[in-house]
């Protein structure tokens, strides 16, 4: 990749060098995923320049690879003239078009689309009626069907008229569909490439397909696609109509998404972007999660001070505060984010609660005891106090069985009220469990030693 | 999916009944990925009841899909005889027969490659040289090619003789090769179906082909196919000579397993699986996380206790410790996730250090005066003191700054001395910065006030 960010500098020099003939000379010589890649390394009026010299077919292929990088793209489409736009929208699938023309300001998608042809505009509205995280919004509708009755040879004619009407450039697959265009079989491309001329498609197709409905969530999409090890999924309506095929790229590009928002969840980075952000937006997106920490420890803070004389009589107890908060916030962080997981790839349902306790429990009636008895070690040593080391022990044990409850069922429950469970890893079953455990501590420690200090 | 979750009922429940004709029955009615998730549920004795109810084909498939879920298969395949291993193995792809092979005990592994024919056998020990995460340990040897100067007719008749020798069941795409099987060019399946009998492949080939070494590292090779939306990737050895393939459903278990793997070490729980790890396994896996936290509350423990004196006539001070350690951990997780994910997508390079710090300190000088504010009105709501309230409003600022720091370059430094960055994400950095903050505010708070508690 060395190589790749040899020419990112290439790009840069003859950009500030002002010598756009050279600059136009060298982008012929990238292909559209390295132009991308440069793109992103550059300020907004250079990306604009770097666009203005490239063809509209390569422009359309560079802006559908930022699509990952959506802040990017929004800040070069707003600032792009509808008619060039238009000819670089002209030139993309259908998919990619519709997410395009739905990431423009209302009235500037409206002037994109009148510069469009009328089958191109209505292909792009029809698609923009779907959920964009639904198989419909990430669908091309154009696709290859043949009938049942056909032999290869006017399969084949048939699949040539097509890609070119439609401009098409590749295919995966060729659904076969009846007279009212209901899906009843696949040919793969090889076979239909190794067949004799005149076998008939119906001794050819294999009738078990697996297809998605058009609502269905993108992520259950890519979840089929990966179990199946499928390469193009079709795409059916509720009439069980053939109206599209979804590819393995943009389900990859899904679960890419879909990872990258799990982590952020889990570091509670909010929905940041890696390269792109302002440190103005990133603060924005981190301070909520800050802010609820900060509310767990003034929370804490209220329930010591309630322990005030106590404290003070035995400032040992605080020194193993941290040591437990951060315990039960690490229990539940593990317990929790296996639950997500879990949840996110199909393994774990919602049904299996109870199953999942249990788990939990044991595990944390093997770590509770060993973690209990490092605990009473420490405090041992520090303190040469014994019935402190036992009672911080117990109470070490108390924090990890409720962190190892918490963990994992709350992201569960929330799954079945239908809130992204990955919200409840990290900063918030964190801090809930920080509260948690100093509550307990501090509740066991005093209620044992609560006499005797008395 | 409740479709799928009523046919591993009916498995079970005729594995009880010991309906073996009636299990034999329904197993034919279910395809392969059902049966694996079944198999996911069911004990050792019962998967191996129902993999001896399966054909060789059936089961070859089912064990395929297994290899996402290596606990489970590799009790499953030391279980069986080599025989039958064999019969299974033989089915399936190079590259899945070289996982099957590389899971076994080494004297299982010379049995069963004794049993195969030594056309498999020799694929098998070819491959099983190749690093198991290295583009070649994950391609396929066998692979579809044809010549430059040949007609479409002649190619496919090539095609058509190899795809029988070599049981290959489909492919993606037709590699042209000179005559030393270097790589020049590829053709896709539906260009050659529609293309003219006797065109020549020159005509019709694509002389740019993006292709990976053998020995590049798995999640590279995924980057590149995702990069440039490819649905299959040619590899070459180090004379530029095509030796295999890898599609993209291997491609998307990698980037899935990679995934797990970042989260995992997040969350501080090892490679945890999601169903099918023992209560004991999960326990020794999350243990050393928890001991390490442990630990770093442990030296917590030991720092406060050089503040005895001062900390008996100020208890106040002591009420914040865990907020300020909270607010630590989480914003260096906050800054070292962001850095893990740009350095596993290769968005952020090791030679980015400088401008990553300072690009995190930006948002620390944001967001550290923020919480530093909400803290001082919470320590003044609750001692009513003022003076701790900006004492330790400033120690939270250096806290800020530090956790920043260190949560961003940490990563980074990591990646330079060839150590998984992830690592750096998660437990062993909020253990780091809660000990930092503790340390931090303790000594920032007393040295202030040491001077008027004297």
């Amino acid at each position: 990749m060395s190589d790749n960010s040899f020419n990112h500098k290439l790009v840069k020099k003859l950009i500030h060098a002002e010598k756009t003939e050279a600059l136009k000379g060298l982008l012929k010589e990238l292909d559209s995923v390295e132009i991308a890649n440069s793109l992103l390394q550059l300020k907004l009026k250079h990306q604009l320049l770097v666009l203005e010299n490239l063809s509209k077919e390569v422009a359309s292929e560079v802006l559908a690879h930022l699509q990952n990088s959506s802040p990017i793209l929004e800040g070069i489409v707003s600032q792009m003239n509808s008619g060039r736009l238009g000819e670089i929208i002209e030139e993309m699938d259908g998919d990619d078009a519709a997410d395009m023309v739905s990431i423009l300001e209302e009235s500037k998608a409206e002037e994109v689309l009148e510069t469009l042809p009328t089958k191109d505009r209505e292909e792009i509205t029809n698609l923009m009626q779907y959920h964009e995280e639904s198989a419909g919004g990430i669908m091309n509708p154009v696709v290859v069907s043949v009938g049942k009755d056909q032999t290869v040879k006017e399969a084949v004619n048939g699949i040539r008229d097509l890609i070119e009407k439609e401009e098409l450039e590749t295919f995966y697959a060729v659904y076969v569909v009846d007279e009212y265009q209901h899906l009843i079989g696949m040919v793969t491309v090889p076979i239909l490439l190794l067949a004799e001329q005149e076998n008939l498609i119906k001794n050819l197709m294999n009738p078990n397909v697996v297809a998605v409905d058009v609502d269905m969530d993108q992520e259950a999409v890519a979840r089929i696609a990966q179990e199946y090890d499928l390469v193009v999924i079709p795409v059916i309506d509720k009439y069980l109509k053939l109206i599209g095929r979804i590819t393995i790229d943009d389900l990859m590009d899904v679960l890419h998404e879909e990872y990258h928002e799990d982590i952020a969840h889990i570091a509670g980075t909010g929905g940041e972007e890696v390269l792109e952000t302002s440190v103005l937006r990133t603060s924005r997106d981190r301070l909520p999660w800050l802010i609820l920490g900060l509310g767990g420890g003034f929370l804490a803070a209220l329930a010591m001070s309630e322990y005030e004389s106590m404290l003070t009589d035995l400032p040992q107890v605080m020194y193993f505060m941290p040591l437990i908060a951060a315990l039960g916030g690490n229990i539940a962080i593990q317990s929790s984010s296996i639950v997500v997981r879990g949840l996110g790839t199909g393994e774990i349902r919602t049904g299996d609660l109870l199953q999942r306790l249990w788990k939990e429990l044991r595990v944390g009636m093997l770590n509770g005891p060993v973690c209990a008895l490092i605990l009473f070690l420490m405090v041992w040593t520090i303190t040469t106090d014994v019935k402190l080391g036992m009672i911080t022990g117990i109470a070490l044990i108390a924090v990890v069985m409720l962190a190892a409850s918490v963990g994992s069922t709350i992201p569960i429950l929330l799954k079945r009220i239908n809130i992204d469970p990955a919200i409840a890893t990290g900063p918030f079953i964190t801090t809930a469990n920080d509260l948690l455990g100093i509550l307990i501590y501090l509740s066991v420690t005093f209620s044992i030693l609560g006499t005797s200090l008395i």
